[in-house]
């Protein structure tokens, strides 16, 4: 096809590009960002399927998220999807293409920045004791707080993709001992002890004082942390999740409370969100909820790593952070 | 003098030496640390006066905290005081011996792990929204929050000893831009901009999103941080103290939170100790108290710099981290 663009009519070197998310906020941002690093490039934006609506038959290139499987079949020159996010959950089960139409995700690297400082801020509130010091603050009570270290903190992390070895990383440089599980063998930066597989979880979470959630959702990890594993934590542990909600037993977490496995969780993610209005998770003394927000997209943060495939997609060369249909990430 | 010990009755290689912390928990704690490395060294431990009075007349050597002057008059053969902590305000003001004996203070480095925790965690807990996050899981209500990094923060470290060098580097790792502020000039490691002195402190405020206080009571530093200061800062600034309480103007800080050049204060040290019960601080939403804890002495951390010290002082060689007593630091 054609379009008109400043210097004449002629073939665009990609596209047609749809650009689609949710928030009006983000879009504004990754107009102006792209805008500029994509010039004579035909970039569609749309916040709703409404507004994609009179983009969808020509769109060769999608780069967004929060699309629906729906939304897809209604492209049928789609050629390549970018989700904007470093996980593809959400729309891998419902994928309409198969293997005809290439999906890639952004590097997790470009998100973990604040999932790292929210993990270490969930690990020094518990190791601090901050809530202690908050309830005396209210009772306005002056009493010494043995405050803890993380350098005294075993501190497990189960995903050790480009996001989990960020956050063991850094851990590490505070002097936490870290400890990792995955499900396969590979070489993992940060950790000094690396469990694998299906029989490494229990020998696994025995270990931690911390156990860190960073993992995707695939069939494979579905409510992987499930009652019995849970119960097999050091006692007393500090469970952070920061990866997928649906990899977590959330009635067995519950369970692990009250027998005292587990002190304290605290969650950024659900199985279902927005968390119900009547879930027990609200209201529970020893859960920390956030809305899903520690891996926030920054536009100016990861929209380099769509023009950079963007540029290997029309050059004909390899994408990076392509995703795997059957092995769903 | 002699003492009896393993192997024989001979003059111990120095000392006596009292030990001294009104924490019987420390106590205990050098009791062990201290015994393994110096043996066959008189070491007497006492929590109270009382418990010190039988050793007073004989002790060389002082390895303390919390004692006062009145104390030290009682002891005449006194020749050399190592404070266990970093600080020595406490007592520089009334210290009786002049230069006739020798004071020591603890290297802030071995001190320095928990406070950079600390004031990461107040950081955090501030750019992250944390504080907002637990509002609306109070009010069991699921609504987006936009997350800040460290990344983006403009960090001023005012004092820039040993303990707040050690913040500087922690802090320019997380990718903050951290400015510093001295009274004279010296090199600063992790710190991208320096102010130094008095003409220096109005230009380093204004710079600050964060601005953190590290410094040591002296008569120079006195209520440094008054009214006129804290309305120079860029406005909405979070202000941590974690030095001494007597470097802030504590009514200032109040009116600064009133005219919002100040949007938060996270404090642990206090003009006065414990905070008294009527103070405004207790109740004022906007500060986050917490009961001088943030710089624990840890006994198995500080103990090896009071042992390589005493190995210095027995051998006739000097010592590190002396008190200039006319300086005051």
């Amino acid at each position: 096809m054609v379009t008109a663009v400043a210097g004449g009519t002629r073939t665009p070197p990609g596209g047609p590009v749809l650009v689609y998310s949710k928030y009006d906020f983000d879009l504004d941002r990754f107009r102006r960002v792209l805008g500029e690093a994509l010039p004579g490039v035909v970039l569609n934006y749309a916040g709703s399927p409404e507004e994609a609506a009179p983009y969808l038959a020509d769109a060769e290139i999608l780069y967004g998220w929060g699309f629906s499987a729906e939304l897809l079949r209604r492209m049928p020159k789609l050629r390549w999807v970018q989700k904007m996010g470093a996980g593809v959950d959400d729309i891998i089960g419902t994928w309409p293409f198969g293997t005809k139409v290439l999906l890639t995700r952004t590097d997790g690297r470009l998100i973990a920045t604040r999932m790292i400082e929210y993990v270490l801020a969930a690990i020094l509130d518990k190791s601090l004791k901050l809530g202690v010091a908050r309830a005396q603050q209210r009772e306005q009570r002056w009493s010494y707080i043995a405050m803890g270290s993380i350098r005294e903190l075993t501190i497990g992390i189960a995903g050790l993709g480009d996001i989990g070895a960020g956050i063991a990383s850094s851990l590490a440089a505070f002097g936490a001992h870290v400890v990792g599980w995955r499900r396969s063998p590979a070489e993992s930066e940060g950790v000094a002890e690396l469990f694998v597989g299906d029989a490494g979880l229990e020998p696994f979470v025995s270990r931690c004082d911390v156990l860190v959630l960073v993992l995707p959702l695939t069939s494979d990890t579905s409510e992987i942390f499930d009652e019995k594993i849970l119960m097999s934590l050091k006692p007393g542990a500090h469970v952070i999740n920061v990866g997928r909600g649906g990899v977590l037993d959330e009635a067995g977490l519950l369970r692990a409370i009250e027998t005292g496995a587990v002190s304290h969780a605290t969650l950024d993610v659900f199985a279902t969100e927005p968390l119900p209005q009547d879930h027990p998770f609200w209201t529970h003394p020893a859960i920390s909820i956030t809305p899903h927000v520690c891996g926030p997209l920054v536009p100016e943060d990861v929209a380099p790593h769509f023009v950079a495939n963007f540029a290997a997609f029309t050059g004909g060369r390899p994408l990076r952070n392509t995703i795997d249909v059957a092995r769903q990430y």
